[in-house]
């Protein structure tokens, strides 16, 4: 997003159909969603609700995918097989590719959640089970910059999606702030707002230091289901909005 | 299968991927194998393992979907809403082919397994909703002849596989004897054998009270859990063989 | 709660950890607890802070056992053999009870919840299983007034707790108008409240036909997951505190 | 089970309540039943089942606890907080215990499963939470000799049982041969059977090097789900009582 062509426009994408949140609100703010596919949250029939409420939003779908652990909202690690890892991701990605379909809409990237998002960064077995996965269903990958699973994706040809946190801060390396520190998560709507729009005009954010960084992303998080995730949304499209910047995918 | 022509070959279909049963060996004796998609039984990695071994003998693969009903192994019937069956048989026939696609298979029908399966014989309602999800998916029907569904199925131009089963005795009127009476279910190897012969050749099978009934059916289910399931299945394929029939799907 | 004696007091009831609605708000209006087990709703830890915040604000626990249903949140019937059904329901008060007990509670009735809470208002067989379970725990069994499985409990010496509904209207009959007609559910904070006192006072509700009714109830029903149900229940302690009227179980 | 007077009398254990095996005959063969939960397999309807066969064989019942893990059958490890592993072992030894007691039994002892039983050998945290969780119950602990989550159990002043494997090679140093090296699991029947009257007469085992080494055990472990387990525990039984050693847990 560094370039003035590219500064003006900019994907923004939320966690839909985890049964949390305002997702009928929250739709019509982003211009992806990240629809969870059952192994963490959902059921078929909110999947395809939910897929309903982005088709008429003209929002982009993506497959949330999880670990199976319904219980701790894929928010646990697991040691898991690479074949049982590959079979799980598959499963979920064709689950959500015919309930989307069915309502006139197709799946475009997988985005995974929660503990195995943060796995993948680093995870090698893990990573290459989730992409294995995900290039056998034709898909992009949406994921941390510099992930090992996003490296091993390009080296495939497969799609590739980056991601900043617009809620979230950043150490001097370009790293999110562990969420267990104080300051990691932003609270403010005007200060989200201000961020999303600083980055998209320069590539650049503020790190909690104070410093100057460099970050990369092809689309900007915001959370959907943290107290007021609605009114962060609606405070940062009105901030793009007076920066004329548009809202899309590409 | 009346027809001289059509007396050559029948379909000889079970159910796999249960996690119950022989299905390495059940997988070579049949020509359709009904998988089951992880809603009564069956793990994601095990629907792989599965679709490979049916790929691997050149067996169709079908989707056997069922009720959300792990531990009633789908038998238990459940007043479940339109809009969630709908749901809940996409989901699930979705999840089995990307699943069959990774490993180079498709999927080819759908035959809902246990309660389903006997709700959309009589069930308006869900009938129409599982109908509804396998037109969505553009796949065939398979079910008991006179079923509901499959009048549905063909009056919206679905294409529809109707069975008979093999190890079951049958009503004068050519209905399943339910399994609580006695004779219900065969387990004689040598007479579902038989049976299967009699049917391929003539269209008929001699009902409990001796009584000859016509039975149509475009595929012959063996059971692939039942104790001997695998000794059925091999003198199925002996008689058939003496008889000159050919396995195969059409 | 015709006598006057019995006037004085009122027992209060909803649902809590469900993962839905304001638990810590709720649990300190109401005097019983019906907490998930898991079944429908709820997962180990939360039961866990459920019962700790039940303990905290001296409220009694009661196992809100429900079918094996998650994706449909217990609000589907199921049919269900005898032995499943009570093997369900113990494993459920089991599970609780252990997990009330670490936290200094204990588990003092059981209540039914959605589709087997209507189930067996008038399901001979599954009212006979509910009642076998609850009988082999010790418990009181919690239910509509006049359902077959008071009838059964009340025959085997099983303490019973009949509920009625703050907020829902009533017919001529006693019986509850179902949700699907207009009217059915109450709005209105005042009104709600309103009548939760006459009914404490006078043993009497207006039917929805103007008519009034007796109703029999050893507790009322706050819902806890509705919009507004915080509101209602803050409505309904403030109007009996005006009409002198404590807010205790037996 | 070094003094002579403790030589005379083993306890042997196996799973149970998995749905896999031959549960009928294995529990003939044992003292002690691991009877599962529902976390890594079986449901209500058959722990009541497999307690009713424990109760009238004799056999002293365990709970065989797990992480939420259905799919992978509790083998995979799972970074799980400290409170959410607290309330799901209490949830599984309650929802047993309440199982047991209806079918006249009660739950002895609690020995985890799979990946879990592997963690709390080492993982202090896990390992913690278990043994609060067993500490909450009053019941005793299972474990391997040397785990950490005995160490802990027996500073609480927890009863725990220590047990040894019959059909696994152990390295010089006394642990177990993994798996996945070859001679790790013996499946000769007769070798199984003298090495557990070796155990039990000598306290000592022959380890993969040749080396003796010293084995302390309260109990052996048969595993009940392995190809010829129910061989295996026969010939275990034969070689006991050809020794003069009873079966029986103290």
């Amino acid at each position: 997003m560094s370039s003035t062509a590219r500064s003006a426009a900019v994907d923004l994408n939320a966690d839909l159909g985890e049964g949390m949140g305002d997702d009928a609100a929250m739709v019509q703010l982003v211009s992806s969603a990240n629809v969870a596919c059952g192994f963490h949250a959902g059921t078929p029939a909110l999947l395809r609700r939910t897929c309903e409420q982005a088709v008429a939003a003209q929002v982009r779908i993506g497959a949330q995918v999880s670990y199976p652990d319904r219980d701790g909202f894929g928010r646990r690690f697991m040691e898991i097989e690479t074949d049982d890892l590959i079979a799980d991701v598959l499963f979920q990605i064709g689950a959500l590719t015919a309930i989307a379909r069915s309502v006139g809409g197709t799946v475009d990237y997988v985005k995974p959640h929660g503990a195995l998002y943060n796995a993948i960064v680093s995870h090698h077995e893990q990573a290459g089970a989730v992409v294995t996965a995900v290039g056998e269903s034709g898909l992009a990958l949406m994921g941390l910059p510099g992930a090992v699973a996003l490296d091993l994706a390009r080296a495939q040809g497969i799609p590739v999606l980056t991601e900043a946190f617009a809620d979230r801060a950043y150490t001097p390396e370009g790293t999110l702030v562990p969420r267990s520190r104080e300051g990691a998560v932003l609270t403010d709507s005007a200060t989200v707002a201000g961020r999303v729009v600083d980055l998209v005009v320069s590539g650049e954010l503020t790190a909690i230091d104070g410093s100057t960084i460099a970050v990369q992303a092809d689309s900007i998080c915001l959370h959907g289901d943290t107290p007021g995730a609605v009114d962060h949304a609606r405070a940062v499209r009105t901030a793009l909005a007076a920066a004329g910047i548009r809202v899309q995918h590409r």
